[in-house]
């Protein structure tokens, strides 16, 4: 949600679906800018606000925006009708500013939906046990509609945002970027967890779990995006379906670390109590009875992580750290490089063509993940799209 | 509420109040111009929007500033929550945009109070019994704070204002004004009636019932304000407490009106039916079987008083009609006029000591009002606070 006129647009294109005989359930975000305004005004009362009062505070863009909504499809005279997140029935756990949905009594959806209303419901938000509003945190108005689309059993479920679908990679960084028709959850999971903005993961793990396929598309054009579902279409599945990268990553190794069990364990426990969210994690193989652990974080977390790690290494009797503060993670994703075993030799001579010096190396089954230098990461990102020829697809 | 800074100042103050042992419930309005800019969002998207919707919306600017004032409070160390219209237990008819209260359930308040919280509710809202959101129009969020405390039995309801008090009339006016120590109910409703815009109406009606004192005080010092109750301590009751005025109203008067029963009801009902509110009406005496039956409008309603009127003509079968489009409305009020009937012969005297024509007299058992021109409001008010000598009111 931008501004009114894109209020306006969106209501023009729900009423353009509503006539062709759809029912619909929409869920909105704040608009614009207003929940960075909100935030903004919490921090001139105070630096470290309680959550459940910034709960409560933030829940109002999303019920601004449904309202304005609202209006605006009144206005082109379809039955209209706004609910907040507890008006929805959505129920969270009590988890103040990252609440998970944990039920949605939909008995007033279905009678607003029976009622031949489009429902406009306040994303992002729900209410807890008791009674007091939660925020859903990131994803959080995504999620919403996928959990909202899973209880009714809907056919689909639209995700408008800020471009045209899903790209094989960064079209800022390499123009040849194709736009795919269509994605698997895992594939866009991985694309998601890799910083793809798209879609967060949240929400696409909550689609794959209820089977929803997910449409996403442009909110200010009539594009068909991508879909997100089970299988591909595609008659070929492809090898590689996107190249993506997350800069400004730090990474750090823990390196003589005694080959015990637990020890992983009481480094990465120590880690999440502090609250540091940790991406790739590599665990060299075993020499002489001893270890390499590697990880990254993000360069906010570094000095915490450094800390931490530091504190950790005497306890577990490890020998030592180091850490490079600049890295980023370079990422292909492919349903179809599970049954093709030379796609990690493409990509790493694909990187070594280009000069790029590879830290560090994680695969899954569909991913390959490579740490490289912050200033090398667009120039990766460029050369495996051209060498997995995602420039050239052709996705009949 | 203001800006933040005026949250934290309130935030001070609320803690001041705390820490003497007074348990709390804060009842809050919306910041500065928020409600406006949200007014003026839904504007942009429609100029006829859905009342429903228009409560969703507007409900949100007392939310924001209750999260704000809680944060504002928990930062200087006192245990707070800020509950919104639902989660205080307020519960309205279902007339969105001035919707009335009409139960308040109790139980979060008294389980959050038992906590020894302080209490910060969301005004000039409730939930109907569809659980949709309503709001209760003008005055709204000083008749919530006035019903909360009838609702909890408290000591005392003290309505902050910008105001330091109820005045003898407007100090803008007569620098000689004085701030009244206490004041009745009834004067304060006639007051309140007449546009002294410091409490509104329902606000004191719903005070008077259920008997809770109110201290009118400025949220900007400490100065003791004006208490609302039934009895004034003084120990002779003041003849007069205060001067008031409206001005731009409009003045209709019907002539040749049949005097026969349901001719009133005919010409008011027909103007209740077009959503126009009258003010004054005054009926002269009899005169060969027909009367003169005057009253006062807003100058915004005249146009379309008018029409009204020339409908209701024909069918009642009056004479004919004239209108004043250009008048004010002078009153003084005092719960001690009762028993002094020169009252109103002084007033009199004191319009024609200045030459000021007066065009329609009413008077209740605590007001008189006369109808004079616009322009001589101010000069009427400046003799008539003179007159009654209340730049000289000793309250002890």
């Amino acid at each position: 949600m931008g501004d009114t006129s894109r209020i306006k647009n969106v209501a023009r294109r729900v009423v353009e679906q509503y006539r062709q005989g759809n029912q619909m359930v929409v869920v909105v975000s704040a608009m614009g800018d207003s929940t960075d305004d909100l935030i903004a005004l919490s921090r001139q009362i105070t630096d470290n606000p309680s959550p459940r009062e910034m709960d409560m505070l933030l829940s109002t863009g999303e019920r601004v925006s449904s309202a304005l909504l609202a209006m605006a499809i009144k206005s082109l005279g379809v039955e209209v009708i706004s609910l907040t997140g507890r008006q929805a029935g959505i129920k969270t756990d009590m988890v103040y500013s990252k609440a998970r949905i944990i039920d949605v009594d939909n008995d007033r959806l279905r009678a607003e939906l029976a009622n031949s209303r489009v429902i406009i419901v306040a994303g992002f938000q729900g209410l807890n046990e008791y009674g007091d509003v939660t925020t859903l945190g990131r994803g959080g108005s995504d999620t919403t509609a996928v959990v909202l689309a899973a209880s009714l059993h809907a056919d689909l479920c639209e995700i408008y945002t800020d471009v045209d679908g899903v790209y094989t990679t960064d079209p800022r960084v390499v123009p040849e970027a194709c736009k795919l028709d269509t994605i698997t959850y895992d594939e866009m999971l991985e694309l998601a967890h890799l910083g793809a903005a798209v879609l967060h993961p949240r929400s696409v793990e909550c689609a794959k779990h209820y089977g929803i396929p997910l449409h996403v598309r442009s909110s200010f054009n009539d594009n068909p995006g991508t879909i997100v579902k089970e299988e591909t279409d595609l008659e070929i599945s492809m090898v590689i379906t996107g190249v993506t990268y997350t800069k400004n990553v730090a990474k750090l190794a823990v390196f003589g670390v005694p080959d015990q069990p637990g020890v992983a364990y009481q480094i990465f426990k120590k880690l999440a109590d502090n609250n540091i969210s940790v991406d790739m994690i590599v665990q060299s193989a075993m020499r002489d009875g001893i270890n390499d652990i590697s990880f990254t974080v993000t360069q906010d977390d570094l000095h915490k992580s450094l800390e931490t790690v530091e504190e950790t290494i005497k306890e577990v009797g490890a020998q030592g750290y180091t850490y490079n503060a600049d890295v980023a993670m370079v990422s292909v994703v492919g349903a179809g490089m599970n049954s093709n075993p030379g796609v990690a030799a493409m990509m790493f001579g694909a990187l070594a063509e280009e000069n790029i010096n590879i830290h560090m190396i994680s695969t899954s089954d569909i991913k390959i993940s490579c740490i490289v230098k912050n200033s090398d990461a667009e120039q990766a990102v460029k050369a495996l799209h051209k060498k997995f020829a995602l420039d050239k697809i052709d996705q009949n």
